[in-house]
């Protein structure tokens, strides 16, 4: 028999919070008690899950005690806060911010990748950022052929890795526009309708921004390659779901689009869509709302004789949240890890 | 005294055409007498140009003869068609197609770059592709300090380098979807309102679009280096003027930020925005409608100790097509070549 869980969710009523009610419920994860929570502003709001209708309360210790797991998609410092206090509890803490990802005893996860690292955690794991789970999981088939010697990925990502206050700013912002209104940026430091940003999350001293650093850090780790040679400039465009990005990978050896396309539909989680001359290739509005990583145009790169080129786009608020999330706690109920 | 011209304008009502009227008067380029010219569709048309009003006449041998200068900016098919008869009548065709740019005998010129190039034209005389453009004009000034090994550059492309069309396809297709209507993509393989797509014109057998290809083929030939590994992805992003692009060098030797911004500084068409702590680096909405290549978010590619990465924006209407055939006239009336 499944063991059944009591899950808290911290962060209950934001964009990732909606992710994960739709994803347990649409999964029939063995939940027995859910316990919405969020700040105190969003408390008494009421929220329908598998048909019944349940209360958000304001997170506190109390309201985490008992729990088996506890999601935390609020802000970096609610996981700073709420986690910890999660694991004292007795929960597992499963977090979707940049706060614990990179200490030596958090297992960061892609359960498709490296699952089995589940298994040492201590009370605390982290999901990686949105735009890496699809660079790590088109990289991970590839190294099982290839060493991997330098990767490059650009990329186009979403409102929605903002929160909530990010996709109204689209939306009203492009309205705005549209009727030739001014409407001054709150959440981005310049305008985001109809424009590009090349700033995601805040500058480092040697001009990353940390959301760059993040795909550096964060890719090494997953991958369990610390020397991996990587670089990243992440850039905000105006689409509302879904993160891109162009890769181009050098190898050790050469390998062809179609072996990279074999490689990669035999890899869970992953779907090739690669037909472009009949547009047969994933985009943001083609892969918004659905489970897998999608990749497509890989080509060799004319840059390099070892070097492929591709296109990567995947939902951030599932694959690169929630549904990552919950993937690592069936992982762990079909393991026993948990 | 200078030399005055007489200008035809094949495509004269065009997202190009109207840069090149905007551009010629507020650069005060010698014009005796402009002929605007177009498809018998548009014939007819009144357009203001220093205070006259022009009419759009049909594009003809006859509306040819005796011009000094064509600029075509149209079609592929049109400038095709157009060039030859334009040279064969005794003028320079100035050529903002791809149909031309890879003759041997067909100079493909950025002024500040290669202008010298333009003394050996024999009639016909191209600009390069506008993404093509701000890659050529950063890496440059970078090659007069050490060689390049290796560019990598993906893009960030407006709507206008597809044309009129596009422009409006956008415009009526955001409007639709922020209302939930849908609004089937026509110009487009698909829905580009809050999208990106990566394609930018049509496939080749390799894997490559066309306009991955111009960038490769095209920055070899500006850069006089026939072997420069390059390697680009093209992605369509909603925005309506300016194109973007992230670049990934890698030299023969490190060159530190700093030093490349010296190097960039003194580049004639180059403007560095580089304060990215205070936003300060470019964007499409920043940079459209002005004359510059603007570089922004210089920093040491964290993939290879001899790698520069950063950022580049310019409008594609001008600098990528209209001002920098303007200039092309400007250099060789000055040259004497003209």
């Amino acid at each position: 028999m499944t063991r059944e869980l009591t899950v808290a969710l911290v962060g209950a009523t934001g964009v990732v919070g909606e992710q994960f009610l739709q994803i347990m419920e649409a999964r029939a994860l063995p939940v027995r008690e859910l316990r919405l929570l969020a700040t105190a502003r969003s408390a008494g709001r009421a929220i329908p899950f598998r048909g019944e209708t349940l209360t958000v309360a304001e997170t506190t210790a109390e309201a985490l005690a008992g729990a088996d797991v506890v999601f935390v998609s609020a802000s970096t410092e609610a996981s700073r806060h709420w986690c910890p206090i999660a694991r004292d509890l007795g929960a597992v803490a499963f977090d979707d911010s940049s706060a614990f990802r990179m200490e030596p005893d958090v297992p960061l996860v892609v359960p498709e990748v490296n699952g089995e690292t589940l298994r040492s955690h201590r009370g605390i794991i982290a999901t990686p950022n949105c735009s890496t789970v699809p660079v790590v999981l088109t990289l991970a088939p590839l190294m099982r052929e290839r060493a991997v010697r330098r990767v490059i990925a650009d990329t186009y990502q979403s409102v929605s890795g903002s929160g909530g206050a990010a996709v109204v700013e689209l939306r009203e912002q492009t309205a705005a526009r549209l009727a030739d209104r001014p409407h001054e940026p709150e959440v981005y430091p310049k305008q985001i309708a109809f424009n590009t940003i090349p700033q995601v999350d805040l500058f480092l001293e040697d001009g990353y921004t940390k959301e760059e650093w993040k795909m550096i850090a964060e890719s090494r780790k997953i991958l369990g390659q610390a020397d991996l040679a990587i670089s990243a400039t992440c850039v905000r465009v105006p689409t509302f779901v879904a993160h891109a990005a162009a890769v181009h990978v050098e190898l050790d050896a050469p390998l062809t689009a179609a072996a990279a396309r074999v490689l990669w539909s035999g890899q869970d989680g992953l779907a090739v869509v690669d037909d472009p001359v009949n547009a047969g290739y994933p985009t943001p509005v083609d892969s918004a709302h659905r489970d897998p990583v999608f990749v497509g145009r890989v080509r060799q790169d004319a840059s390099h004789p070892n070097g492929l080129a591709y296109w990567v786009v995947s939902d951030n608020l599932r694959k690169g949240a929630a549904l990552n999330i919950v993937q690592m706690v069936e992982w762990m109920l079909a393991d026993g890890c948990l």
